[in-house]
Order: C-alpha cells, then sequence, then structure tokens
C-alpha cells in the first residue's frame, strides 16, 4: 500500500536501525537520522537521508520517530535528551524490552506531550522490507491508524491492542515459540545423527515440510485453548504418553533427553490431572492462567 | 507417478491400515485384507477388496504384505502365522516401534525367505493419500525400488538405508521435533493468554507465519551440525543467553518456565562449554554423540 511521504526520524544506527531507516527511504519518506556514533549515520545519509546533530534535532525534523537502540535504558536517555522537544509527535520504540520497561517509557512520553507506540520486530535485519517482515505494535488506537501506512515500508504491521505492553509480550511468546521450535529441532538432530544419517538432508527433505504439515493443527489447539473445551479431536492426551518412545530411542541412542522429557513430564501430569481423554492442548492449563488483566 | 497394477495385502484394518488400503484400492491394484476382528474388513471388501481368513491367505495372494497393527508384539504373531508362506514376498511393516524392535522382525521375516521393508507412517490417517503425507523406509534397496511405484499410493516414500532401524529412527526423530514445536506453542499460548489476548488469532496470524519464516534457518544450522564447523553466521549463542528476557517475563505473567527453561539452560552450558562465539546450533554437541554407526 502506498502513502503520502511523512517525516521519519530513526534514532539508532545499528543494523536493524540501518535497516529501518532504508526501507523508508526506499518507500520515498523524509529521513533523518541520528547516532550517538555519527559515523554510522554515513550510509543513510549517502542514501538520502538528512542527517542531524542531536535527538531533539531529529525529533524536530519529523512527526514519526522510530527509537531503536539496545535497551530500554538507552532508550530513556534519548527521551529525555530529546525532551519537549517530542512534543505533538509519535514516539515508535522498537527496542526490545519487557512490558513493563515499555509501560514506564510510555507513561515518560506521554508527559511530554507525546503518543508512544512499543514496537516488536520480528525479523532479522536482511527480512526488513521483505515480504516475512513483521512488526507488532501496541499503544493508543489513533496514533496506530495514523501512521500505519509509513509503518508498512519496514515490515507488516500488525496492532496488538492499546497496553504498550502488549507488543513485547507477544514478542517474548513468539521468540518462546521458535525456541521450542529450535530445541525439538537439536533433539532431532541428535536423534539423527547418532545413528550416521546427515542432519541436513533430513532437516530439509523431511523435518521442515513435516513441521510444516503439523503445524495446521495449532491453530485448533489454540481455539480450545481459547474457549476452555479440551474435547478431543484427534488423539487424546494419554494416547500421546502412553509410550515414551522418544525417551527410550533416546536413551539406547545416548542422547540426552533434557529437552523432550519436560514436554512429556507435563503432558503427563496433564493425565494426572485429569485432561487425559481430552486433546494435549489441555497442558496449557498448567503452565498459567488465563487473564483478562493487561500483560505484567 | 503411476505404475502397473500389482496384488497388495493389508494386514491390520485400524483407522490406518484402512486407510493404506482404500489408497491402494484407489490407485487400481488388487487388495486382499485381513483384520482378526473380521468385520472390521467390511468397509474395505464393499469398496473393492478381497477378504482373506488368515494372515496366510493373505500373504500368499499377494507380493506386498503391509503390516499395520498395534505393535511389535502383535506384528510379530502375524509373521509367524503367515509363516512359510510369506516366501519371496516382501513384507513392509508400518507399526510403531523401535529401531531394535525394528531389526529383530527383519531377521525373522529374512529367515521366512521374505524382504523387510520397516516404514514410518508421517501422517494421521486423514492425510493418507494427500500431498502432506509421508512414509519413511528403510531394508534393502532392491526391495525399496522394486515397490516404490506402489508405495507411491498413499504417501511419498521415502528410503533412507539399509538398516531397518532407520526408518523408525528418524521417525521419532521427527516426533521429537513435532514435540518441541508443539512445547513452543504451549509456552507461547499460555504467555499470550496471560495477557487476556485471544490465543487463536495470534496463532493463526503471528505464531505460525513466524515459524515458518524462521524454520528456513534449520537447514543452515543443520548443515553446521554435520560439518561440526559452528562458525556464526548470524547471532552468536552467548547473544542469546545475554538476557533470560523470556524467563523474565514468564516469571513476571505468573506463567511457568518449565518448558523454556530447559533449552535455555543447554544454551548456557554451550556458550560455558567455549561455543558462545559460535552458532547455537553447536548445543547439539551437548545432546549426544555423532556416530557411524546403525540405529541402537
Amino acid at each position: 500500500m502506498s502513502t503520502a511521504p511523512a517525516s521519519v526520524a530513526v534514532l539508532g544506527l545499528g543494523s536493524l536501525g540501518t535497516a529501518l531507516a532504508d526501507a523508508f527511504l526506499a518507500a520515498g519518506h523524509r529521513v533523518t537520522v541520528w547516532n550517538r556514533t555519527a559515523a554510522k549515520a554515513d550510509g543513510p545519509v549517502a542514501r538520502g537521508a538528512a542527517r542531524a546533530a542531536s535527538p531533539g534535532d531529529a525529533a524536530e525534523a519529523a512527526g514519526l520517530i522510530v527509537v531503536c537502540v539496545l535497551d530500554y535504558r538507552a532508550a530513556t536517555l534519548l527521551v529525555e535528551e530529546a525532551g519537549p522537544r517530542l512534543k505533538g509527535r509519535t514516539v515508535v520504540n522498537v527496542t526490545n524490552g519487557s512490558p513493563g520497561e515499555a509501560r514506564v517509557l510510555a507513561e515518560r512520553v506521554a508527559a511530554l506531550g507525546a503518543e508512544y507506540l512499543d514496537g516488536g520486530v520480528m525479523a532479522v535485519p536482511a527480512m526488513i522490507g521483505g515480504p516475512e517482515a513483521l512488526v507488532l505494535y501496541s499503544g493508543p488506537e489513533e496514533a496506530f491508524a495514523r501512521w500505519s501506512g509509513v509503518l508498512e515500508a519496514p515490515a507488516r504491521p500488525v496492532h496488538l491492542g492499546t497496553d504498550p505492553g502488549l507488543a513485547p509480550l507477544a514478542d517474548l511468546a513468539l521468540l518462546s515459540g521458535m525456541y521450542g521450535m529450535f530445541g525439538g529441532f537439536f533433539q532431532a538432530a541428535a536423534l539423527v545423527r547418532s545413528a550416521g544419517l546427515p542432519v541436513a538432508g533430513f532437516t530439509e527433505d523431511l523435518l521442515l515440510p513435516w513441521l510444516r504439515a503439523i503445524g495446521g493443527i495449532l491453530p485448533g489447539m489454540a481455539a480450545k485453548v481459547d474457549s476452555g473445551d479440551y474435547s478431543a479431536t484427534g488423539s487424546t492426551l494419554a494416547m500421546q504418553v502412553s509410550h515414551d518412545s522418544i525417551g527410550d530411542v533416546s536413551r539406547a541412542q545416548g542422547v540426552s533427553t533434557e529437552l523432550f522429557a519436560p514436554v512429556f513430564e507435563l503432558m503427563r501430569r496433564g493425565v494426572a490431572a485429569g485432561y487425559g481423554d481430552g486433546d494435549m492442548a489441555a497442558v496449557v492449563e498448567l503452565l498459567g492462567r488465563r487473564s483478562a488483566s493487561r500483560a505484567g
């Protein structure tokens, strides 16, 4: 989707900040950049960005101010340096942090008369501007609506809600899903190579297509978690833990079960808790409680 | 790929065996079926299969004999009942079991003058005959080559090697990868709902596309495992464990870290073992050893 050219400032020009600045430039926006080590701005400036001498100067030149630094301590420092010059502007902070940090900074930005959107970048820098890049946003609906056309330049923007803590929370939830997949890969790789099979062929030809196919059942499990109705549609939780074949074969192959055993143990506890006849998604009940309250 | 009509027997008509028999029928093969509870054969017989009175009768009617029962004890019993009438035939056993069980049964079948292929079905019955169904085979190369055209009817057939233990081993490795992905989903779902967000939308719109995108790095990690060269191409293992943000936020949200913590601890041990500057795939070294020997 195209949008009218806007004035965007990017504060912090590591590899991600640079990729964001370049994506805004490529979409035809007026981009102002600033970085504490000024030489890091040379690339975007050579590609058409204006160089600002301070965070405040950058803020004054733009309506949308993207902050992309190491942590919330650094992000807060930038906000304090720009101070009242942020007034009337929108700060989009894509720095990694916790829901609590996002809310504290959002309040500080609001006190300066600016709007705050927190952003969770679900992409490595090389993916920015490409079809698979995604950025999660949380904060005022109006602020997101006003800037979503501009925010489409680097990545597909998704707004999760007004609580600024939601984007970092969903960001970490996606990462936890990724580490689960990685853990499964590590276990599978260890098993496969214990039998002398090449891991690369197994992964490309078998594991990835298998995960893609079986991933199709996750939305159905998610719907059960939302409704609390864990009626089994396929195999039951009890069936899943009737044999510990993966544990047995791992031990026989001299492969650690440390990554698989916790999933298996959780499923066993699910059976003990009375969910044996239901879908395995019921184990989510054992991990924590549903809440209507904001991210903590 | 089409192939000349062949005579196929299917022994064991649970939901998977029935789906297999139907797929062979649909591909134009002559199918003979047998099940210990005879009524279970009624469906396939109504759809064109011949009914056999015993495993031996079924074996005699076919060149390819597919065994699909509860466990290897049941599969072994069938083989003993058919006994010398298996001579000159090929037994494909898709019963779930361990590499060791597969090798014992393979030797018994060979002693009866028949060929043995072990099969690992990577599909639920409803997927049989569809584009995503996969069956892993292991056993004599010639036996697989002779029957692969027929074996394409129910699912894409992949031959892993001559050791009959390879198919069950790779089957369990794929399942361990799946449970890793499920564990990641459970953790993500618990986090998301702790903040009052619907899990279904998160899973469909964010988690699945994210896992699909990030899954693209697994083949590269697999190549590092194969080569033993863990030079980092992206972020290093040490960078991955510099903060325990997922653990911290899970605790703040009242969500158990039991599924995520083992992955994180393994990565920390990887740093302690000297892999901090390398790719995180190096943690596979801590799970078990590479072997050129057969599956155990």
